[in-house]
């Protein structure tokens, strides 16, 4: 019996509010609108920045209303879509994108940026282009993070935000080309514009970490440096092509002073992968003098770094990246290509998979260091 | 006679400690050594550089060991040249550098710089190859500021520290390309990389910030915004090719949330040519989100800057420029050559001629907003 037109009544995590866990509840998903597309989400990974605005509102977070489905990391199968929706239609296989790429704005027309504004501002507060969420929850409106909700077995997003993909597709692994492994690879190709034979330094091994080293390693560094106070990921971190791995916290000097010694005057590239100004303070100070570059690509919103401006004056360039630089529709589909012929790795990120029921335990593995991703089906 | 392998008694301006003016003596000038020419210098500008390290040493500026010469924006005549030296005759108009190019360091052969470090570390401290001073001053050794000193009607710098330029070159003119002018023309230019039809904003009118303007015009930009808390530098700033002028201090908002609500979200480019912290920042904050560059060209040593992390992420671009990204031997006179062929100005920089012995007047000028350049005369 088809769903098209229909209230759908499925399951959700629904975080009601800051600092207490996911809640899994029985949502109502409406129908899409005009130019939105329903999805049923069969696969998500769990992402340090739905953890972080979970936990962390007002330590580096702005605040976002509540109660709201979090998740922006998915993949799943066009349900319906609305009138106007030209280019998707049920039974597609599809990635919902929190950054969108209309094709007709200013920025979509420029090389230089993969930022398009399409619905930003709306999506950023958790509802679609008309102002309200599709999800809601025992009557009241739930919120939409970035306009995805990937933690619900429904969701409904705009059609300039969503993907299709290749119809073999495995969801349950191209669902992390939705954020983690896009953002961390595109640093390095797109932001860092790592070249051959040039030396590295990732800071932070987790998920966009790793994917930073396979960005440095494809873009044909000789020398790739992991940095993490968590020795246990280094040997995954050399399966993705660190050269060497250094552990900040077994050395008494700044770490920036170990990379500096180490490659006799600093990497080429270094690229922050975790969100803490003291980590890009440290990254910058890393970099080469002459023409060292420094990518911001781990996620605050309210802090703010402290730079030497010597450091800058003597040549190197301080640049940020949000999700890697990529024109998100049209480049998504080719990460996936690339994936399938096995151009870039992404089944070595998956360390663990759950069941939504268990989405709370993906966030204490995330936490404790144990998982890279987990992927929670749904 | 021919003065060739003798010491030289001439005039000089020394410093003998930080914060006192400048006082004109007799110095010796010691013959050029090994790859060292001696310099007849005619005509020197006075930058802003000279008299913060004079009267800001510690505020901003690291400590040089004194007495010292300062100096660093000098043309001349070269009166000997030391063994080993082949590119450089007696008679030859040159320019004194106080960022060498020697042509041979990966940094020379590198495309992406311009900072060639030879003999940098001793240049940095005052002396040359050797270790010491060629100048000397009651039987005591003076320093040599950035290895320059064209405070001084004979100097030694070493070969790799100087350029030859066209026979025709007014030196009292095309001394303003040992330093200011060339630091703010090539900022836009090459570390701004500045294209046609964008949007610039300059913070600071002095020689430099006029240079980037001028740069920016040649660039092509369209909107070029001058930003000075003195208004009378609207005048000259519209001049050298500012589409329009703001006083920071006519405004109650920051200066960055002006020039953004201008431009409708921010500049293409800007250009800090204060170097001030504060400025730096704004300059960073009204660059337009997607792409902006902003380039720090004022100069501070051992000051920290204070950036917005998510502004970065948003994709704008932090980068420092020095000498305007220009490989020096090689550039300076091909601007030579573009000023005597009008592509670029100089004698508009100009506004005030002095001889040596009244050079404090020149700081009194310089530090009142009255000059723009005063080039005094040997």
């Amino acid at each position: 019996m088809s769903t098209e037109g229909q209230v759908i009544r499925c399951q959700a995590a629904v975080a009601w509010e800051p600092g207490k866990p996911l809640s899994i509840e029985e949502v109502d998903v409406a129908p899409p609108k005009a130019h939105e597309v329903r999805i049923k989400i069969t696969a998500t990974g769990v992402c340090h920045t739905d953890w972080a605005y979970l936990y962390e509102t007002g330590q580096g977070m702005r605040a976002r209303p509540y109660p709201l489905v979090l998740g922006h990391e998915g993949a799943g199968v066009v349900e319906s879509v609305g009138p106007g929706v030209t280019t998707f239609s049920p039974g597609d296989k599809v990635i919902p994108l929190f950054l969108p790429q209309c094709g007709q704005c200013e920025r979509c027309r420029s090389p230089k940026t993969n930022l398009c504004m399409k619905h930003w501002a709306n999506t950023q507060m958790g509802v679609l282009a008309d102002g309200t969420s599709r999800i809601s929850c025992k009557g009241q409106q739930v919120y939409q993070f970035l306009g995805v909700s990937s933690f619900s077995q429904y969701t409904v997003v705009p059609d300039t935000s969503v993907t299709k993909i290749r119809d073999d597709s495995p969801l349950d692994k191209v669902c992390l080309l939705g954020c983690g492994v896009s953002t961390g690879y595109g640093a390095a190709l797109n932001a860092g514009k790592v070249e051959p034979g040039s030396s590295c330094a990732v800071f932070g091994l987790g998920a966009v970490g790793l994917a930073a080293v396979m960005g440095c390693q494809v873009a044909g560094a000789t020398r790739i440096i992991g940095v993490d106070i968590n020795p246990d990921k280094f040997e995954k971190a050399k399966e993705f092509g660190a050269t060497e791995c250094v552990n900040p916290s077994e050395h008494s000097r700044p770490i920036q002073e170990v990379v500096v010694e180490m490659t006799a005057g600093g990497v080429d590239c270094a690229l922050e992968c975790v969100g803490s100004v003291t980590v890009m303070r440290a990254a910058l100070e890393s970099t080469r003098e002459a023409w060292g570059t420094c990518v911001i690509v781990g996620w605050t919103e309210t802090e703010e770094m402290s730079v030497i401006v010597h450091k800058l004056l003597m040549g190197r360039t301080l640049k940020g990246t949000y999700f890697g630089g990529w024109k998100s529709v049209e480049s998504v589909p080719k990460l996936v290509e690339d994936y399938m012929n096995k151009k870039m790795k992404l089944d070595e990120f998956v360390t663990h998979t759950l069941p939504l029921d268990q989405i709370n335990v993906a966030f204490d593995l995330l936490k404790s260091g144990k998982s890279i991703r987990t992927v929670v089906s749904l």
